[in-house]
């Protein structure tokens, strides 16, 4: 099996990932709150990239969720701190998300036949479904700003690991850059909050009084559950469509 | 003492080199041959982007040197590996040199205060030299046609590495892709030489017939001289040169 690992959106092209399984990756947040918002009950995230979008696709029921610098948007209900979608507030509800890079993300990857969403939350259950849905596979750490976020390469690190697991040494194949992410990986993996703290976003989310975030994205393997894109909204993955898929 | 580390030649900007110290890294194989040939006797090397540059260059008893895709360029003295470099063949020579990316990687640093050529064979060396040269340090790791090599990686990793020891922890910040190669660094270290092999360049090599490079460019710490450009030429950086630059 074939990943690649993408160092951020800047550096991603769309045409790239036809007929390949794209896994977006934002640990701090938007794939760690859209992971949560789901195993939470929330019907489907639908991710966008404009607030004018999200506006837009908003109907009586929905919530509209999102950020811009860390900080909530105007008028939305939520922001975009995994820890706000709780059951009590997501259940059975859709939510149209917009956030800098995650949503970004997703969208860039609109071409691939399948697009998932991947954090620490779910890496062994992002290598399983990358697995059963029988494509080339791509890591696209969403980055910031089209720069590299190191969160998102532990992440990548990570899923790459789950995979060596789960089909050996020999049939895991990845570029330099994967294979960079997986020994930065393997030599943080005893201590992932503490370096968390001391990257660029980890350090960012402290000062602006979000460090129950970075506790909360740092959790490693805490669901099965994988959020993959049908048509223009995020569900989760069942395993007969994996199935399907073959 | 901030370092930046840069992934690839192509995420370069010439300007944000103003005023600092660069260190290009391509260690498999230009600035390893570099650092061979000057600590060998060689006079000056004049890295150029081109074959016609280089011809153009050309004096009565200077040697060309470089490569096209791993091979010798034709008509040339010498290609592009740091063994063919000996004190027999370059010393008291002028060498002109053109690789596919550690010489593109000089010529877009020439905007920076200092340019240094930096490799596994001369981390500490160059840390020393960032350090004594008291700028703001990027450490330009040269890649492959624009795309990370895990091999510029690890020597980035190293040179912090050296930076920390040097400096203190808290003395030496880096953005989160220094981060990530100083772990990938760290998780690597007592097995270089196999990680070599795992990589794109390593695994070309061999398959090259170039085995005995990657042998010689995994060697760590083994001179304390670091090529430095001076005007069009690179020569070894002599201390009080250093001293000259506060």
């Amino acid at each position: 099996m074939y990943i690649e690992v993408v160092a951020n959106i800047g550096e991603a092209r769309s045409d790239d990932f036809l007929h390949k399984t794209v896994i977006v990756v934002d640990v701090i947040r938007a794939t760690s709150t859209i992971i949560t918002a789901l195993i939470n009950g929330c019907k489907a995230i639908i991710p966008v990239e404009t607030v004018l979008k999200a506006k837009e696709l908003y109907r009586e029921g929905d919530l509209l969720g999102g950020e811009r610098f860390c900080k909530k948007i105007p008028g939305f209900d939520l922001g975009n701190s995994p820890l706000e979608f709780t059951k009590e507030v997501v259940q059975g509800k859709r939510v149209i998300l917009t956030t800098t890079n995650g949503t970004r993300g997703i969208q860039k990857a609109m071409k691939a036949d399948h697009v998932l969403a991947g954090a620490l939350l779910n890496s062994k259950a992002c290598a399983e479904a990358a697995i059963a849905l029988k494509r080339d596979t791509v890591i696209l750490c969403a980055g910031t700003q089209d720069v590299f976020s190191l969160e998102d390469g532990l992440c990548a690190g990570l899923i790459l690991e789950e995979l060596v697991s789960a089909l050996g040494e020999k049939h895991v194949v990845t570029n330099d850059f994967g294979l960079a992410m997986r020994g930065c990986y393997l030599h943080a993996k005893n201590t992932l909050y503490e370096t968390l703290l001391t990257c660029t976003n980890g350090k960012k989310m402290c000062k602006s009084g979000f460090q129950a975030d970075v506790v909360s994205c740092t959790k490693t393997n805490i669901t099965d559950q994988v959020p993959i894109l049908e048509q223009d909204q995020m569900v989760l993955l069942q395993l007969s469509q994996g199935r399907r898929a073959f």
